[in-house]
């Protein structure tokens, strides 16, 4: 079962042409997962970041917008962690509008494990992958 | 030939893991593309929504990030009109940091004419469609 | 009573320096005035811009930044509406970390105003002066 | 003689009420400040975060907004340093519409001097000093 976190549409997420700036959709994908972090593995990711010195910055991207996105939509984005490798992450994330089946939008993206210190690649940790495995069980 | 439209990672692009956040990556691939109209087609894109009430509102998108940027980077982001279609444009964008020949990031995306009005899929109009032909000959 | 907004800390509103970008904290004071309008006034702010055609831009803002912000960090944005004229709403932002009786800041803004169709002043629509003065009583 | 870094009004910078959201003001403030840095001090200020772990948040800010600005504005952002004290700065920010004598928009703001390894207030250092009396003189 996917996690979905809930986001409304701001004022300032709307471009010149009256819809969502689609670089934003990539901002709620990551606000998302922030989200799932907290909600759907218990883990604090801020902590991830200072104490472990870990992050997963993303390394591939793909997103198909269905339709546009306006100002005071309430939107929920499903999270879902599509395959955890040595060191990657594949990440799936599908927007809806509240209420609405038909997805606004979905996207992929595959993130890499990254040592902060030292900025090299870094295996997942373990209470990463423990925690990404009890997802799914 | 290609147009590379010059920019630089500003302070606020950085984020919390000391890179610039992938989602401004995107906002970079816009920002070359409104230097593109100006610079490159001789068009003002300003013009091209207000007056024409036609935008190009971005309906597929992939990009591969290589290497992170940092604070201070300074990046050429070369942009390429791949194929104009009846009803939609495909882009090509490769970002390097400035005297590095290899890409920091590619991304494609696709884009779609739509009418600012009705909010309805609209044709390239010829004056665009010209000028992205003038271009390639 | 002062309504307060809870919002979150978000991974992007990180800057270069470790802390939150200081425009970050007016783009909250933007976001708890819409949560505002829908919890405390039970108003629809995109409805009175798209309906009425009708906004308060901003025209004066003051802030005192008292300490940073980081990553993580929960706050409460309390938004009081300090006087209500003519033709403008003069706001009072506070910015507290959840838990903690000091504010982080403390922002005021004057906003007037506008009639969104011709881009001139126009003086606060009574449903939304109603709406101010019940919340006072 | 004071500074002036000239930078464009992006689509993404609109919000939607067709003018630039008010905090992109003082964004466009701080990348003037950068490139205030960079053109008329000669110090380049991702460096001056690296290196001397030295940096400049604001603690204070004032801004008159006295009309809107447009996709497609041209700017320019007059820099100027009104005091430098022992441990802070004041600033000055005028924006111009290009080739428009009547300001935008007028900011005031005040930045103290932070040590980025302790987060704890630092003198301004000699370099930073001297670069700035040379500037008066």
């Amino acid at each position: 079962m996917a996690y979905r976190a809930q986001l409304k549409v701001r004022f300032a997420d709307i471009d010149h042409a009256g819809i969502v700036y689609y670089p934003r959709f990539l901002h709620y994908f990551h606000v998302a997962m922030e989200e799932f972090f907290e909600e759907a593995l218990g883990i604090d990711y801020p902590q991830v970041l200072e104490r472990h010195r870990f992050g997963l910055p993303t390394v591939h991207l793909e997103t198909d917008f269905h339709r546009p996105l306006r100002y005071g939509d309430r939107i929920e984005v499903e999270v879902e962690v599509e395959h955890v490798g040595a060191t990657s992450v594949r990440w799936r994330y599908t927007v809806y509008r509240l209420g609405d089946p038909e997805p606004v939008a979905e996207g992929r993206t595959v993130t890499v494990g990254l040592d902060l210190d030292r900025y090299e690649k870094r295996a997942i940790p373990d209470f990463l992958r423990q925690a990404f495995s009890r997802l799914r069980s």
